[in-house]
């Protein structure tokens, strides 16, 4: 149950987590949520809605919005920019709407040094035998690109304390309960209440 | 569902915030919860069993209890000590169990200072006004005790923030629900699944 503005709420996690699943099943199981929708400077794939899979940008308009701050977090990957606009999440969680973003590491950090109310959720298989096997189970993967995943797995390791939850996705339906948990306690903390809070006090004085 | 070490919940809240409700729906629809159980300096009253309602002490037996850091937290009404025994709580906490402390502010705080990771909930009714009905309405206290108990509220106001959440009882389900929530995911922090973040780490050393 929403209460006041909306939470933001970044899940990140590791190869094979399931990250993707979880969030559609947020989205689909519950109506408080929205997803982000990110800006890029890529063109766009047939199929793909400007506004829906993304807004495309050039790269000018792209840098443009780094300058003017208007991306909560930005990342170049072969060439294309990636960010999130601020303003799509920002309108959503004066909605009443809990904004989820699936994003990385690096991006989680840049959003929470800038807003640190930001919630950052962290899945992981139960184990990382488990990272391996789901990896390999896929068997669209190479073992080359399965190494270098793990290696990376291990590196993310040492930033998974920079994240306020650690979920274990041992099941979907679990998982998702958990998560959906924890984004709807952050309604409820002191911070997010200030509101109540000032209107108890205020009434309070009536009865001195 | 627990995982680990149980988490020290402490709940306050304002007359009429049904905390006492609250807490007893906790203990019978859920399983992972316990009650801490008081010391006290009291005399028992007829029915009053030792452990199960207090651990009924002697004076000189609290004042070395309080001497040695053998309590959470105490204090002295009318002339008697109350406090809360550590090694009760910590026992519990160690078979996997959720404890909640029903505790007032004051006990709040010091528990909290010894134990940072405990987790402080506060309970309000909906409003300043709600506050005020639900004492009446009790139809057993004198106006000059409500006056009170209103002006108390007051003062408390300026501490919720020293608390992690505030959660609104405007119906006991939910309410119930909401703390529930609160306190499960508590066990999904970082900090809590330390362990788990050690063990993935060593885990995937062995696929560098």
């Amino acid at each position: 149950m929403a209460n006041g503005r909306g939470i933001l709420t970044i899940v990140s996690g590791f190869a094979g987590s399931g990250k993707g699943t979880v969030m559609n099943k947020l989205i689909s199981e519950y109506d408080n949520y929205a997803l982000s929708v990110s800006a890029t400077s890529r063109a766009p794939r047939p199929g793909e809605k400007e506004g829906v899979s993304y807004f495309f940008k050039t790269r000018e308009e792209f840098e443009e919005m780094i300058r003017k701050g208007l991306l909560l977090e930005h990342a170049e990957y072969v060439g294309n920019y990636y960010g999130t606009p601020s303003e799509f999440v920002f309108a959503r969680m004066d909605e009443g709407k809990d904004v989820i973003l699936e994003i990385e590491m690096q991006g989680a950090m840049q959003v929470k040094k800038r807003y640190p109310d930001t919630l950052l959720i962290f899945l992981t298989p139960p184990s990382a035998d488990e990272i391996y096997k789901r990896l390999k189970g896929r068997g669209t993967e190479t073992d080359e690109v399965i190494d270098r995943r793990m290696k990376r797995a291990y590196e993310e390791t040492k930033f998974i304390k920079d994240y306020d939850y650690l979920v274990i996705n041992d099941n979907i339906d679990d998982c998702t309960a958990r998560v959906h948990g924890i984004i709807q306690s952050a309604h409820h903390t002191v911070e997010h209440e200030m509101t109540l809070v000032e209107s108890l006090t205020t009434g309070l004085t009536k009865f001195q």
